[in-house]
Formats: structure tokens, sequence, C-alpha cells
């Protein structure tokens, strides 16, 4: 059997996530997994690096998958685009060794949140960012990453129903991109909780509408306790940015 | 009376363009008027510096309205964006001149064509670009566009049916713009025919593919003849980018 990595851009507006039990038609998965079947004969089932929330974007989702169709790299990428919805692009097809698992083998990912932050708001990216009309104080959110930054314990910043699992993760980087009105934000960490981004954006929000002080956020990660850290942050502004392996 | 100026910016994906005659509803000047009519109880009416046809976008439209209502650009623009689709947005307000007239003091215009040039196509960008999956020849359409450069009869590159209009314009400059896989064609002239801009750059793409030769822009705007000139690009890649006034 081959197995094959793909590198995914979606834009997730339309879909119920990338992955969803229960009624599962509406998702990205199994969009993929359709043209997939369709190309091998096969029953295909693809395995992503993670789950994206419904609305949540991609500019790189990795996946993998087993076959035993022999199309090159090439043909299997046209094959998708062709019959894939505009809106869910195959970007790159490799063959990897057969023990590539695009799950268990992630090392770390990269999200990005996209704030809109001007008076003004935007028609072209209104379906993907965040609108603040208000100017944030960047240098005290800047401040506030940084105590994100490292092994923590960030059960506050988590909607993880599950209190079996650990909720300890490490973020290697927060950086707080500035251009023109847009303001991005990379989270660069080994594994995130369920809505963690949201919840640490949705914080460092209101840290730069001075609602909260940056130093809250060491007090918040001790705590543990979710009701102490900020909103969650709208899906429609979130996209996995990358995603790397060994 | 006041006279506001109205700097726009509109997806124009869902409209009928800007203008329409007949069924005027989904239009965008529709929208907006309908809003400016709501916010000062007078009935409306504002001119645009030129229709855009459906499904083009405009980054900086202008446009001007008299009413006697006395609220401030700022209120203008804050009550606009609140009760307007978010697909349009109005990005400035200014007061102006009781004689500025946003069409007849247009002196020239920037167009803006955007290309999504490669393999692979784009999933957030599919509806504001046109994606030619094979490698274009950049050097070929910019020798290509210096040719319409300056002053010429664009009958050829035209789809209008009135025969009593001239249709000598003035191109000031063309520019083509690559980044990564997108190429931005801007085009700078005084004015521009029904489509001109949408069969220049067919016209453009043809020679990009070596269908054409750039030397035969030269011959196809002296023999005035539309079937010499390439198809008419899509609209949805299309731009008003930018109007400019005295």
């Amino acid at each position: 059997m081959r197995n094959y990595k793909l590198t995914i851009e979606y834009d997730g507006s339309r879909y119920n996530g990338w992955q969803r039990l229960g009624n599962t038609e509406n998702t990205i998965q199994f969009k993929i997994e359709n043209v997939l079947s369709l190309m091998t004969g096969e029953e295909i089932k693809i395995i992503g690096s993670g789950r994206t929330d419904a609305g949540v974007h991609a500019f790189n989702q990795i996946a993998n998958f087993k076959t035993y169709c022999t199309k090159s790299p090439l043909e299997i990428e046209n094959y998708c685009n062709q019959y894939l919805p505009q809106d869910i692009v195959i970007k790159k097809v490799t063959e990897v060794d057969e023990r590539f698992h695009a799950r268990y083998n992630a090392v770390s990912k990269i999200y990005l949140y996209r704030i809109w932050n001007q008076q003004t708001p935007t028609a072209f990216k209104r379906k993907y960012s965040y609108h603040i009309p208000h100017q944030l104080d960047i240098q005290a959110m800047r401040q506030a990453a940084n105590y994100f930054v490292g092994e923590h314990d960030f059960k506050a910043f988590s909607s993880a129903k599950s209190k079996k699992k650990s909720s300890v993760r490490t973020i290697y980087s927060i950086n707080l991109n500035v251009n023109g009105p847009e303001l991005d934000i990379y989270f660069h960490g080994n594994g995130f909780l369920y809505n963690m981004v949201r919840i640490m954006t949705g914080t460092l929000i209101e840290i730069g509408e001075h609602k909260q002080k940056p130093q809250n956020i060491e007090d918040i990660l001790q705590e543990r306790s979710r009701e102490e850290a900020g909103v969650t942050a709208p899906a429609q502004a979130l996209f996995l940015y990358d995603v790397f392996y060994e």
C-alpha cells in the first residue's frame, strides 16, 4: 500500500469543521474522502493533523491516507482539485513512508488569528478577520503574550470538558505582526487544547482594550479557571497556518 | 445644501453592478442611496465616478451626494457602515465644494486585474482572481502592454454598441506586478470604454500564453476590430482601484 501526504488549504466558512461526529457530511474531511474514494474505487479514510472547528480556515492543514492506487502525486492533486468544491484546495501531494501519521507525528503547529483593527470595516476580509474598531494597545498585548510562552497548564484557556487528559502544553512563540489595519497573531506550540487559540486571543484583546492587565495572564494560568480568561474570539478569523513534522 | 464625497469599498460578487437600468434594487448604488435616504429623510441620489459591471469590485469607488442633512462626515460614515450590507463599506466621507461632481470631475482612474497564475488554485481568493494554471510569459505581456500606453482609439477593445461616441482614450501606464502566484495588472488611464480593461486583459493573457504576439496589439488598435482582440476576461477578478480628481 502507498501512503500519501496531503497539504490542504480551505475556506472553512461553509463547513461544520474538519471532522464532526454524527452528521459528518458537511465536513472538510468528508469532502476529501469522498473525492479520493471516487478516484481510487476504495473506501478512503484520511487522517488529519488535528480537527479545526466549524468556520475555522486552513492555509496548510496536513493529512495522510493509504491506498492501493498507483496514481502519481500530481495526478492525485489534479484529480482532487477538479472534483473538490472550490473552497477546498489540495496544494501538494507527496508519497511518504508507510509509517507517517499526520496526527501522531506532528511535532508542532502554528495558528494565525487575524484582527481587523480600525474603525472602518473591510468588505473583502469580512469573512476572514475579526473587526475590532477601537485601537488596541499592541505593546500591552505583546507583553501579555510573553506570559503564555513556555510550558504551562492551559486549563483556563480551554473549553474542554474532559478532566482526564493533561492540559499542559508548550507555546514556543507568539508573534503580533501589524500590517496597516491588520493585526496578525501567530501562535506556535507543540499542541493546542480545544478553543485554546481563540480564548488566548480573546484574552489578549481584553488586554489590548485595557480591560485586563498583561500580568493577569500569570494568575489566570496558575488558577486554572476558565472564568478568569477572556471570551472565545470568533472562529472565522482563525487559520491553521502550518503543521511541522520531524 | 451640503455636498459629500464618499470613498467606497465593495465586494461586487452579489450585485448587478454599481448601477443598472430596469431592476435597480440589487445594485451597490441603490443600497447606498437607500441607507442615505433613511438617514436624511430625503430622497438621496448619489453620483458615482462611473459604473462597474456585475461582479466587479472596488477598493476606492468615489461618489457624491447633496443633502440638507447636517451630520458630520464621521456620523455619516458610521451610520452607513452600521446599516449597509457587510460587503459594502464607506471608507471615508468628506464635505466638498458644492460644484464637485464625482463623474465629471474625475480626471483618471486605476483598475486592477488580478490573475492567480499557478497550477494549484486558491481557496481564499477564488472569488477575487482569475485562475490561469499555466505559467504566463510576463515579459511578453509587459512588452504588449507598452503598445497600449498613450492616446489610441480603443474601439477594438470595447463591447460598446454605440457608434457615435469617441472611443479614443489615453492610457498613462500599465504595470504588471508579480507577487508569488499573484499577477496584478494595474491600468491607469483617463477613461475606459465598456469592458475595455477586461478585453485588454484577455488579450494580454493570450500573449502571455503565446497565442498572440506582443506586436499584434499595434495592428489590432489600428484595425479597430473587436474580433482581433482577445476574449473578455471574467468580471470577478476586476477591481476599481482608485479615482483621481484635480
